[in-house]
């Protein structure tokens, strides 16, 4: 194994979320161009729906990422999928929801809460391990693996 | 060599992209600045074509970096300067164009695709390597070395 | 120490930074949530401070991770941070004017452009050492490290 290699072992299962981000992007931006091509009454609200869903994209990447290598990429990667699903439906909803009553502009606050809890606890835990020598990452590995199954309680 | 420089051994080409990409963001907003306080009649489309740009923009990075760290960052930083052309491209024929014409959401797709192709296949090559043994490391990077070329067809 | 570890070690002020970035992004898509429902006369502008805020991200955590890959984490995770409280002030500004007078789309500019030249030293740094053998990583690292201090100056 060289390098890269071990580069792509620590990282393999974010980047797999990450390209189906890039597919539901995708679908996003084709749903948007379709509806604003055909001046539907519902391009305001595709484009308003696509556009929430994006603010909020940089933020949920970097922080997927950071829990990923901070941590342990399992449980990042399995929030990350929880969050795409969470962003399907709330752009699906947009769609259906008359204006009066759209969904509000954040979505997935759990799961972004989770991952940010991710980085905390492996940032603590280096910090910790450099000053005191001690070593919790086996264990706050396994805690995190367990934790990340409570997100899928609805 | 330390650690940090085998580190920049295998980004620099990203990094410059990157950089480049940078530069041109702020030439957009720079541009959008310039419009929108001036209260021309351009400046409605500067800030939309900015906004499409900006929007897609996380996406882009996304998927360059993870195709630049899972296979090469050759044809992946390759791709990226072609994608900044088209985008630039993009940029001013969005300005020049009537309002009743302007070209779609989206642009870029193609060497969207092939930067997703090259994190696939950089991520199928890891699991077959890790799970047969099979190493074609050295010949799915000359693969896409060569395939990149294929971007400059028009 | 793992390997896990030792890429911590390398970006743990820059995970923190991210981490502080998040939180503030949090802050003001809730500020946009709770305007937007009450459908105050500020609303407008909280929406607008917040997209320029938004705009402006990717790139700023792209050139941020860039500059601390390629050339030291502290004084990158430094600028950050200036470049928060930066962003912070812009937004609180931008509630406080009336439409007439808003502040401009950018923000930060200079903070930016510190980050961009760590990245440029960075990999020239990187290019010398590769090709002529000469390594002032050391000497870089001094100056930047001293550099970064420039910034607070208002």
């Amino acid at each position: 194994m060289d390098a890269s290699q071990v580069v792509v072992e620590n990282i393999y299962l974010l980047v797999m979320v990450t390209l189906i981000s890039v597919l539901q992007n995708t679908f996003f931006a084709q749903k948007v161009e379709r509806e604003c091509l055909a001046h539907t009454p519902a391009s305001d609200r595709v484009s308003c729906a696509n556009r929430n869903c994006m603010d909020a994209y940089p933020t949920f990447l970097a922080v997927m990422w950071c829990a990923g290598l901070c941590l342990n990429q399992a449980p990042a990667a399995f929030a990350g999928i929880i969050y795409l699903m969470v962003r399907q439906k709330y752009f699906v909803g947009y769609l259906g929801q008359t204006s009066q009553s759209t969904p509000g502009y954040l979505f997935g606050k759990r799961i972004i809460f989770f991952l940010f809890l991710m980085c905390v606890v492996g940032i603590f835990n280096y910090l910790l391990m450099r000053f005191f020598g001690n070593d919790y990452h086996e264990h706050v590995q396994t805690i995190t693996n367990a934790a990340s199954a409570l997100l899928l309680i609805p």
